[in-house]
């Protein structure tokens, strides 16, 4: 953590730095949550079946239960004879045992009467009366959802750590489970640094900026599954600076963006120091090189760069990982890739992870990725003009004109349209 | 809409129906929201930048600022001298012309001196006092962020229509602006009907299952952006189901599930035309044929299936893109592809577009997609042992086995891995 007057003595290769910051995060604690609220939240426990399902066999189609084995040879041609002996509804149950050639009138869902194995379709039957014709031929069990189909008793359904989406939701509901255990949020204090950094909504005065990463970074930690608690705008000053992160020390997490640097303003590293600990500061990667983490007490604190483009690549770096393995998830990154072919050269250095910003345009040889070119991460419109990045890893100087590259996008909605386009494309 | 006893009279092709819902829908009014809270709404007007981004030139490193003219020929070899005449942080402003040969110390972010117009960073220099010796050249603009470079006033930043996700509210924040007018969420009111379903969480009788598709439905809704009112469990008759439908009329859409089928507790088709009409019912998809729409009033209603995999597929073919235009985006499918070989031939029927759950396996040869046997759409476990769908379209009777497929995920985060894997491989 030593640092030399003009820059960071030693920087740690992100892969090093995101070792060290996983081994010390735990999942967080388990809290009970109504099934309606537990979208996107992550099991806490493994999800068993108490019963089967169905719980009986059932019809799965609209039709007459019979004895499949009665219907053999039947055909449009040589219609087989059913006695109709009553009707079952769904949610009734048929009393009684239906004999060969003897019929059972059903609607989909309804339990299958005793002595029947399989339904003949609506479409497969005329109607006569209290008799039918059979015109198909269903073999024992066609059309009938089986008892324990769907799941047996004591099978393993979902196990802890499954991000509910809208089809777990299904499963926990066929069970009967109205509240359902699921990892605790992390709440993440956010603070931004800057004499100059001013609230959006405000008077701008003469060399001063809108505080955009404070936002941007709540927006993020939204996405992450987070619940951000916005703590506003600090002078770079020592004492401030540091009132503000013993404030937050009730959260699991905070973020404290500018000041992080090796300037002598840069007094965020010292505040944590003295707090408790710097684990990394300095990161080989471009943007977000003065990127860091440490600890004061149980809360984990996040040094990222004032300029937003950095804070934001250092937030998918570092801080989403985290906040994905105290949820219980593995890391992974929200954004799909498509390959393009680089319009132009990316210049990297070797032992540093380059994250560049890319516009796509489609050309009749297929997608193609142009740098964005810019004096620096302070220009934040470098992220709505682009429509993704490229990561550029450690082992290479850059990449090449006309190369393939992934392009990891930043909005899925203008890639997938709907149902005949796929993100390849 | 006329239907023979044995089913539907007519089906409609998806693409057909989703021509006719879409052309009746129509995107919401707007509202306004604290930036904080505009995370995945969309934008109701254009943003226009009201000033010149950075509204200053201004440093992008910390370092000296120069004359660019005045370092030429300097190297390690042949360091040029420079007197300090000053310092400047971030957030003041330097007084006074800055001459040849002079330099100032700034610290990124800080507006560039008059006179000067490039930075040489502190890796370059060193500091003799008040005199600092200049290791390299930096031609004019070198490390300086040019007023306007990022945006120019007057210039269109983001459309009407466009989903603010971080990097559009870090625009956003950069702009001064701290309440945003978006367009409004649908509220969509969601009905269970059946006499044999139970709320989770109270005891299942003889014959009876848990309410499954409200809770998926609105778990659905929440996904897409629009927000959901469970409306409970009605039992299969007339009068309940036509006295729920009527409660929700002061919402924009109503979702119906269950009794939207063509038997004769199928209510739900005859309460929506009692209250208004219906437009689509019957549609030439597997699974959720019985699905269709109409009107009750100025409230668009869906008539979805019971069965709750037939019931989620007709959701994402038909209510996702009709909310998605509510809230005036384009229609998109948020589940992103990938392409495996067909384990298993899929059979399917002309003019019918199928959506066959499929599970993944990772071979030798690459992603295979097995297509998961079930009797039909009642089994729920296959939402979650399935890792996601295929569509078999309309001109096709099916996919041969070893066909390449496109597979959309159900679950996007067992796919990402960290900044290595993308989902093409």
């Amino acid at each position: 953590m030593q640092v030399r007057g003009r820059g960071f003595y030693r920087l740690t290769k992100l892969e090093d730095a995101l070792e060290r910051l996983l081994s010390g995060v735990k999942p967080l604690g388990e809290e009970s949550v109504q099934l309606e609220e537990a979208l996107d939240r992550v099991l806490a426990s493994d999800i068993v079946a108490e019963r089967d399902s169905p719980p009986f066999d059932r019809a799965a189609m609209d039709g007459f239960a019979v004895r499949g084995e009665n219907t053999f040879g039947a055909g449009e041609g040589n219609p087989i004879y059913f006695k109709v002996v009553g009707e079952v509804l769904t949610g009734q149950r048929f009393n009684g045992e239906v004999g060969d050639f003897q019929a059972v009138k059903i609607t989909t869902g309804a339990p299958m009467p005793p002595g029947t194995n399989a339904v003949v379709m609506l479409e497969h039957v005329n109607e006569l009366g209290d008799e039918i014709e059979v015109l198909k031929a269903v073999p024992p069990g066609k059309n009938v959802s089986l008892r324990g189909e769907d799941y047996r008793k004591g099978e393993l359904l979902l196990g802890r750590g499954r991000v509910l989406h809208p089809q777990e939701i299904a499963i926990l509901a066929s069970l009967g489970i109205s509240r359902v255990r699921v990892l605790r949020r992390p709440r993440v204090g956010i603070i931004s640094t800057g004499d100059e950094i001013v609230e959006p909504g405000e008077e701008l005065g003469e060399g001063q900026v809108y505080d955009i990463n404070s936002f941007a970074l709540a927006a993020l930690c939204r996405s992450a599954g987070a619940v951000p608690v916005r703590l506003g705008v600090v002078r770079d000053e020592y004492g401030e600076i540091r009132r503000a992160v013993e404030g937050a020390l009730n959260l699991d997490v905070v973020l404290i963006s500018g000041a992080t640097s090796v300037g002598k303003r840069d007094v965020v590293p010292e505040v944590v120091r003295e707090l408790g600990e710097v684990v990394v500061h300095g990161i080989a990667m471009r943007p977000g090189e003065p990127a860091g983490f440490g600890y004061a007490g149980d809360t984990l604190i996040f040094m990222l760069p004032g300029y937003p483009v950095a804070s934001i690549v250092a937030f998918e770096a570092l801080v989403r990982p985290a906040l994905q393995k105290m949820q219980g998830m593995r890391a992974f990154v929200p954004y799909p890739a498509v390959r393009a072919r680089l319009r132009r050269k990316i210049a990297s250095e070797l032992g540093r992870r380059d994250f560049v910003r890319v516009r796509l345009v489609s050309t009749d040889s297929g997608l193609e990725a142009e740098p964005i070119r810019t004096s620096g991460s302070g220009i934040v419109s470098s992220l709505v003009r682009g429509d993704g990045f490229v990561v550029v890893p450690e082992n290479t100087e850059g990449v090449e004109k006309g190369e393939w590259v992934e392009v990891r996008l930043f909005r899925l909605e203008e890639f997938l349209s709907l149902f005949n386009t796929s993100p390849e494309k």
